[in-house]
């Protein structure tokens, strides 16, 4: 029996595969801090348990396949209070961001297709273009410019007759590069232009630490053809066992498509739907708590990496990610090396090493992403860890 | 901007064609009776909403990639119950079926790879091979034979050097066929000789009604490299909205493709996965009250429908559905004119037009699938409103 060559194209999450080697430094008795997960450790608002308490159909139904009622009118109400104006019709439910991204692949990227995007970036997006027969063309930044893909020259030069999409997480995954409100026009022109796709993942929209509002690439009326943002309530409610995204663009065309895979897989679960829905009840303050709270962590984080020596490193501006070259030959041997061969006081530190963000081979070797997302103290000492990681390490591998 | 040809290739679904209509006609008062859908009546058990209250983590954090450690548990077990030995290895939770078989197609088909399927078949998984790149190769079966697909020759004569996978519904959507187990075996055989898939998707496994044991194509040791299982708790439990699957290998290989497209996906939604592992702590009996009832139904319905001059069906043996052929030129068009043209006591009936089950251009189209998921009254009522339909419907279309 054959495997399909797309599914060979793809990988293993970097952020994964480290699991056994920790489950084995687990076993023998060492302490791990985990940055390698963006999993927060905020309680998740008490909305969606009580929403849940209070369902009582006695049939758990299917719901209608592009979302319930309640769930798009949230998401209408949300995007409406951002001063950005969506009907039901522009608005699909799906699960998670991660269902909307297969979905949008799917429908917009043929065999041979490409999209364009800054590398580093998510890696679960070369799946989802992977597994939909296209090819990222990735837009290559670097530690020492902050990650900036601002940049209208570099993205034209991708550009050829293949290239359907420009997409873009922002505020970014890993690298916590947030676009300036001209920077996201630059690149609505650039779609405007060129008559692409331009994919915002928004998913982190509520994190940005300069005080600066909210950004959307929706916000640009005449590109609203072009224009697809993916959102989800996983980061912005700490509900990512919720499994709710949503899909929005006003694009018919592509909305009929997309309609056709969430037929295909019937519904979104019922009660999430219900549940996330009501998350969107909270209070505007919910928001500005947790922001303080990240930024916060933000700042411990970006001030503890200064630190050491040889370190390269922006001040990331949004996001709860850290990209940061570190002064070692090798992010993933080092990661190794930390749960097999180190510990202090029997305590030890994941990251995600930064290869698999990149698409162009060889490189981001050198480079880790950070999710900042433990408590204050657990945070300095695996900082703490992190730095007297590379100390030993460089010390034992000259 | 472009939208891909694999998305063009799919079709919207056929269950959910007439929906605007069908609002239409509610709004001008006209009740209908639901005979399109296979969204059961039945009362989802207690446990899952039990365990929805029990649930007191402050944190709605990512489940495990390939499932929470209690829902593999409860699939291991429910299968030793049947005689099926499985590990963890072989098994993931998924989305709802449709995201095993989304996840399936992408990992064994390429541009061009066959799936032979027998027709008519569940027309979702058209959206799915098309979107993996892969065409079906329909095995056509006809209402004069029972819609039987377990024909050696026939199957035999539709491989070649593109054949990747046969794959079936057992108990059958839309036909209700349950194939033997020397049936079964025969199939398994020609899998084995041919280094094919074998793909059961056995989400009706429990509604068979002819007293003979639970079959599964996962039985046969002789192919568990070939064998995959496609499972739910939808039909099961009656938990369509909780859209918790299950696909089950013991290749491992495949398992690792799989495991790829899990990991992207982050993890299926933490809450429906607790929940719906305490479904499979409902007592045996359960089963048999609800094989009972529909039973009666599938009863009620097949008797009403030989009733009909005219009509050509099969006793069916499974699932929850019948599929005929009636006396009308279109089944399109007489759907079509039961929601605008027809009417008793302000009452009438839908069901799916067969030719969307069919990827064979032209079949199908005087064949209906009719789901029977309602109380006894509802049905009697319901057949009855499509008797005198298919009556008036040809005394005013000659």
């Amino acid at each position: 029996m054959k495997v399909s060559s797309k599914a060979q194209r793809c990988a293993l999450s970097p952020m994964r595969k480290y699991h056994p080697y920790a489950v084995e430094a687990k076993a023998k008795g060492k302490k791990i801090y985990h940055l390698n997960i963006g999993q927060p450790d905020i309680a998740t608002p008490p909305a969606y348990f009580e929403a849940l308490r209070n369902f009582e159909q006695p049939v758990l139904a299917y719901a209608p396949s592009p979302g319930m009622p309640e769930m798009i009118d949230a998401v209408i109400k949300y995007y409406d209070g951002i001063g950005i104006e969506y009907d039901a019709n522009d608005i699909l439910i799906t699960t998670g961001g991660s269902e909307a991204l297969q979905m949008l692949m799917l429908s917009i990227l043929d065999e041979g297709s490409e999209i364009i995007i800054p590398e580093p970036f998510y890696p679960n997006y070369s799946t989802f273009v992977n597994s939909a027969g296209g090819v990222i063309r990735p837009l290559t930044t670097t530690p020492e410019e902050g990650y900036n893909y601002a940049n209208r020259e570099k993205i034209e030069t991708l550009i050829n007759e293949k290239t359907r999409a420009i997409m873009f997480t922002n505020p970014g995954n890993p690298t916590g590069f947030v676009l300036s409100r001209d920077e996201m026009r630059m690149i609505a022109d650039i779609a405007k232009e060129h008559n692409l796709y331009v994919i915002g993942d928004e998913v982190y929209r509520e994190f940005v630490y300069g005080g600066e509002p909210l950004a959307s690439i929706g916000e640009f009326d005449d590109i609203k053809e072009n224009a697809v943002i993916i959102d989800s309530v996983s980061k912005r409610f700490s509900a990512c066992g919720a499994r709710i995204g949503t899909i929005i663009t006003k694009n018919k065309e592509l909305q009929q498509q997309l309609l056709k895979f969430c037929q295909a897989r019937l519904s979104v679960a019922t009660l999430d739907q219900v549940a996330s829905a009501a998350l969107y009840s909270v209070d505007a303050d919910y928001f500005d708590a947790v922001r303080d709270e990240y930024r916060l962590r933000r700042d411990t984080c970006y001030k503890k990496l200064l630190e050491i020596p040889g370190v390269v490193c922006a001040e990331p501006k949004g996001a709860f990610y850290i990209m940061a070259k570190l002064p070692v030959d090798d992010a993933d041997k080092f990661q190794l090396w930390l749960l097999t061969d180190f510990d202090d006081n029997g305590e030890t530190v994941m990251f995600a090493p930064g290869g698999g963000f990149y698409a162009t081979k060889g490189k981001g070797n050198n480079e880790i992403r950070i999710a900042y997302v433990l408590k204050q103290a657990d945070l300095e000492r695996a900082m703490d860890l992190l730095a007297l990681g590379i100390k030993k390490y460089n010390e034992t591998h000259k």
